[in-house]
């Protein structure tokens, strides 16, 4: 019996705004425009209070800007833990907004363990006692099934890293297995083993993958060997791919997949004429309806290309 | 020129205490005796600063117990986080206390990502600003270099997941490569890459190595790939190894290793006859004498078989 899932919500909300588009949220206090820093010093905001705020205050900028048009949020988490406890006060806040206007959220941890350190990094992230409460989390597979099983007994959704998207990625994923596979691509196998009894109403199962837009050729294989994953696909905009890349990782119905941007769409203004950084909410909702644009004119085009 | 780097400390303060154990401390509320948590209830503590303060005094305890003993505590970042905002405060707290005492910290948070990410991660964990500065952070090899690159430029050190201690360890690590390597062997020469140039006084590089205990055969045969990498050792005592298993982590010196011990330290009192809650620091005490004791013991009978 096929039960409603994580991955058929994220799919439902994606069809919902036509928009396979997650917007990565890492924030700076670089980030944060003059402005919004000058008011909160005014109102008497001050060290961890004041980091809190505006990290805060830029997240919830970004997410009223594109709540209409974009599924889901992708907080690093790395960024809100370089600020400390001020940081991660501003990450559960922001989590606690995007639920409130009704967005899903993956947290993006690349979280690993063994199995009972697992249960408390799923306690941590997919749980309403820790600190933020994920829909989804990224987690790293390299431990194998007994540090997934807490992740995936959650009843939440998770990413596992496949295929990543920066330059060294091959080094260690890329390398050739005896029995002709990569690395990544045993990585990929394992990933729908993790699937297996748990798919959901659409076809996809808790259990996605992290597979980069950088690398269309092997986001296309991907595609076809994890039909049962649901896929997140980083390195659009500012690490170099483009909407034609990032639609290798769609499947034959243009779903399946989800393309994040984070600076591209956190700094939008830098690449808008006439636009500075008091304008990065208004930037980054057109940037979001380009990528929108692009995208789903991509996987069109990709979709005719197929038949 | 050869320069002291976070390796050498390390192994100067296992030399100072001639013990090569490291503290794992991954609290959770109820190990707690309840009548440190009755007193704590009694002087007015709740909720959150219940939590942070129950945490921090186990903690306390624990390190006051063994601190001229062991060199290292290794705090398992999930088991704060599982706590939320409470628990990472508890963490800070423990880090800084464990300074002041003189012990090295040794977070285990297996972080991983691209580059810039890292880089926030890195002053999250080894920086001065974020939630607990260690000298050392367990990390995740799978992105390759350039996500190692930041952590690696903090100065700090480093302890790259290669041979896990987990049941299902070798579904991905053990994969046998076309080249004839497994892939936990690809990541063991890649941590002797990374260390290339960084070598110090005691011929360590800062990118360390987790090696489990569990599998000594194979920890046997990494001693000798690795030269340059010190192995922070999980999987003794609750896992399972013993410290003849262990000390295969160790060199010709029998040096270059450090063995973690958590729950079997934490819960020590468990294992001792007459012994009840309220007596698991005298019991972690106990047991880390022993330990240290077993430790040695197998460390010396193996330099000598191999003479």
């Amino acid at each position: 019996m096929k039960t409603k899932n994580t991955s058929d919500l994220l799919l439902e909300a994606i069809r919902e705004k036509n928009n396979p588009t997650v917007l990565g949220l890492d924030p700076k206090l670089e980030y944060v425009p003059q402005s919004m820093k000058d008011q909160l010093l005014k109102d008497g905001f001050s060290g961890d209070r004041f980091i809190e705020e505006a990290l805060f205050l830029f997240n919830k900028g970004l997410i009223d800007a594109t709540c209409d048009i974009i599924p889901a949020i992708k907080p690093q988490l790395a960024y809100y833990e370089m600020y400390g406890q001020a940081g991660l006060a501003a990450l559960s806040r922001t989590v606690d907004y995007a639920r409130r206007v009704g967005i899903l959220v993956i947290l993006d941890g690349k979280r690993n363990d063994i199995g009972s350190t697992s249960e408390a990094y799923a306690k941590a992230w997919l749980g309403d006692d820790g600190i933020a409460k994920g829909d989804f989390l990224t987690v790293n597979g390299y431990l194998g099934t007994d540090g997934m099983q807490p992740f995936i007994e959650s009843g939440q959704g998770l990413f596992v890293l496949v295929r990543t998207s920066n330059p060294s990625a091959a080094e260690l994923q890329d390398l050739e297995l005896k029995d002709g596979r990569k690395v990544y691509e045993a990585m990929a196998d394992q990933v729908e083993l993790w699937n297996e009894g748990l798919i959901g109403e659409h076809g996809f199962g808790p259990v996605g993958a992290v597979v980069g837009a950088t690398w269309p050729g092997q986001a296309k294989a991907l595609r076809t060997r994890m039909p049962s994953a649901f896929f997140l696909v980083p390195g659009y905009g500012a690490q170099g791919a483009t909407a034609m890349d990032a639609c290798q990782n769609f499947n034959e119905n243009g779903e399946g997949a989800i393309v994040n941007s984070s600076r591209g769409l956190m700094l939008a203004y830098k690449n808008q004429v006439g636009m500075g950084p008091d304008d990065y909410k208004e930037a980054c909702r057109i940037e979001a309806m380009q990528m929108k644009e692009a995208l789903n004119k991509a996987i069109e085009d990709s979709i005719l290309t197929r038949k």
